[in-house]
């Protein structure tokens, strides 16, 4: 396979389509994003890298975040992190309240905000530097120490946290958030706001590719059962209330973010990173889904 | 691989766990039921089969026959077909009739009841003698004329179709169901009465397996994108509330039936069916359950 | 208090303000209704009688019939009945089935359609004609033997009844309801198509207002205490997801009808009927919901 | 009436049935309460005082307090009031987020918690000193300048504050609070804690059965209109999910706290407060149920 070729094909069709969407206006930083922006990066699982298009511009990971700290908590918590969230999708729109209500303060799963805010308190309760430690893992993940968090978009979401701050003083009056709110909160947004390229997130996806190792090092971060499990959450749970229409279209594990980006694998093949910042109305890259369906379909080949 | 090997093992630590589950009281046919029955068949992509215990008993396929309906269909409507209906996980229950309130009586999927009573009108729609058709389409699946329907559990489900009739005709009150909903409700019931061996049933799923394929004459029944698409709506609805669960522990796309049986499938590979009548309170076989998780993680391998 | 003056200065002033409303759309025969149609009857507890407007054409009481057959059932029954629904407002729309879903198949009071097929099941059970039954009760209140059903608009009903139909399905699932299900959707369709005028309604609706006494023969027909509870009912439950307004802005108990129709009481005082075919956004008569709120604004009295 | 009689009667039955109830649990000093207290004390129109038991023993008001901070911003606001908050009942428990998610950050009425919270929001807009005021409010109503908030259980409540906090955070996200946060929970949690006795909240609450009228200084401190509309509120609103059945047994409009006090009035005859620390499983004070229950059908009087 080209995939030079194919990823080059699938750039130009998707341009050729001008689909839009809008960017996410809750705060200003992503609001002024450049919706024209639009790069795709594939890394075989021997490390070759193949890039089209805006590949090498930093975009905030946002709820992309979440695959990294269910990574490093599952690693280290194994299957007892499962009594403090669940693993079904959720049917329901990426912060509802209301399911959390019906279902006693314990979160669907770790890709809902709920769930990513138990992850992270998680975390805290391990260590005294929480976010260091998450960057630590990243850049592990990429053999580099240069993945930083964007303090603009960072401090403006913190500022608007409103709903986030909600759920977690809600799972709290539940007993299954621990920190201090508005520490988890800063923590929380702070994940968020982690910038990469869309070849250095596709490098460090390798992970879920890899069963589970990290390509530079060799390290064994995750069990391949532990790895088949986190993909499968990504399958099932990992574009909110469109992870049926992704698995649908595309067939391939993932995560989106509201930043733009959309990173995906397809297991001991290959990881692909496509970064658009316009969304469709369920808040996922409208490019980014669309490169994706191409590519599965041009490739002939998804998980299924 | 050693697949006679494999579900050797995987049958016997089953066994050993005694997970006995309760059998489906909705129906009497269903509750006398014989809970120690279990039964093993994998059938590899090139019609090699594999079997243990009770793998040659008849069991009623039951929501398992959703599959074959909706190949019907899909085959024959093609994208057309998700007007009527939705490609999203429910996160709920598979008869609640909620959901489809709020979702004005679209379905979310062609998995949950709702679903597949909208996939049976369209059978019902296009020909005379809907069952008829279903049995052919199925029969030549496994190359031959001997599957049939159990009259005593179809008859006993159509005394005891309260809930699908309701859920019919609120459908119907949404103009989203067209047939007479009594006839309807009995060719659904008949439906869910055909009987299959688990060796039977694997057959029949390789079409799944075998990329939309009729491993017997070589009809390309489904193209290849279109079984994926199955494939997808299987891995992350065909467990009504617990497909999270199955994809997590097990990561091969399947349909379960309250019958106690289990279809699964690792595309390109195998298809295996498991048969226990013992449910686990989701309404899935306990040790169906268990055995597919054994399964993956003895083979190293699924779809993730 | 000069009645006669008080209702021609509601009327004038509800006239003037031209409030129009909708006919209901569900079955034609409500459709057709002449929107300009617009009639006040108020009947004393002594009996005498104010009239103004369109107070003398009969239209069909719809679900103004469910407090007839509440009181049926209570005389009958008394606090037995609460087993098979409740008393609480529901807060929602008047044929929810997702609240019935989630208390499992028990109405949330007799005013939401599902409780009122509960109470036509009840009544059902106890005669061989239930219909004949509830216009005897409703001829006896109106000391005459003159008041029907429309055939035409029971028959229309009875063709649009999917959603009554699926709830009563629904009911049956779980053991609330008894008879055969067409035979109680046509019974409780013939029991909505009865006809009275807005005097009839009102001297009927005197039964509540006098604290249970027919006033034309003296029959005790509910205990103060009942009646009482009844009308605790039609304050809290008797406008459906409008309950809270009507008591805010009228503080009468009382009962709507999708005939535009609606029936109230002061206790110890009078009873009033307002018609007015064309209804607001939540189901109740436009016109009917102003009136009442001049009424008790002017009078300077209600239950508050 | 010999009320001294009724309440006498009302008393010693109440007492010989046993119910105990359960004392609130969620903050320590109301856990500690003594489940033996029971108190009754009824005013009349003209100001005549009657009590039996615990009768002059403070309490914390808790949700009662709903009552006087919305008498207060009606006062001010009027109808444009509801822009921010609805009158109907909610159907659901006290504090429930999921219905705020489906209505968009509107609480439903004034007697939830969220609904209180956007009323105490608006008290905050108006004041430096907002718990002044409302205390102010209060000890007007009773002639007095001694009713004073409990410290150590507001400061037990804004420890304990999670819920109402997730509740403020969320409706912040749909712009619906204006006040800091912790300030508001502040606020709200010292207006729960305010104590008062049986007799001197029946006092202040002739408010409601005198037409807005405060009996002491003559001072109209609400229309009769809105008075007409605060009691309709209580009604169908004051009792969370056990609306529907207090107004069915008892028929007053009333508002209870988990403090265990129920504060009720007839209109234009007297107010009656009962407390008694034990609540049965709906959060209203079991014993203080029965006695407003055998109240009024010994008075054979409500307001229906």
């Amino acid at each position: 396979m080209d995939y030079q070729l194919l990823i080059n094909e699938v750039y130009h069709e998707v341009q050729s389509l001008q689909l839009e969407g809008k960017v996410a206006n809750y705060i200003p930083e992503l609001a002024n994003l450049d919706i024209r922006k639009f790069g795709i990066s594939l890394v075989t699982a021997k490390g070759e890298v193949y890039t089209i298009g805006d590949a090498d511009e930093k975009f905030s990971l946002q709820s992309i975040s979440k695959a990294f700290t269910l990574a490093m908590v599952f690693a280290s918590e194994g299957e007892a992190l499962w009594k403090r969230l669940g693993v079904e999708p959720s049917g329901n729109p990426f912060n509802s309240l209301a399911q959390l209500e019906y279902e006693n303060g314990i979160p669907r799963n770790p890709f809902i905000n709920a769930g990513a805010l138990v992850i992270t308190d998680i975390i805290r309760s391990k260590t005294a530097k929480p976010i260091d430690d998450i960057l630590r893992f990243i850049n592990k993940l990429v053999n580099s120490d240069t993945i930083k968090i964007n303090q603009t978009i960072a401090i403006s979401e913190i500022k608007n946290s409103s709903r986030n701050t909600a759920l977690a003083h809600f799972m709290k009056s539940f007993g299954n958030i621990n920190s201090p709110i508005d520490e988890l909160i800063e923590t929380y947004c702070n994940q968020c706001a982690i910038e990469m390229t869309c070849t250095e997130l596709a490098q460090a996806f390798l992970l879920f590719a890899n069963y589970g190792q990290n390509r530079f090092n060799g390290d064994q971060l995750l069990t391949r059962s532990q790895t088949k499990r986190i993909n499968a959450l990504m399958q099932t749970c990992g574009f909110y209330d469109e992870a049926g229409e992704f698995a649908y279209t595309v067939g391939l594990p993932g995560k989106s973010g509201v930043g733009g980006g959309i990173a995906a694998i397809l297991p001991g093949e290959f990881s692909v990173v496509v970064w658009s910042p316009g969304l469709n109305p369920k808040g996922n890259s409208a490019k980014g889904m669309k490169a994706l369906e191409l590519l599965t379909t041009k490739l002939g080949h998804s998980v299924f």
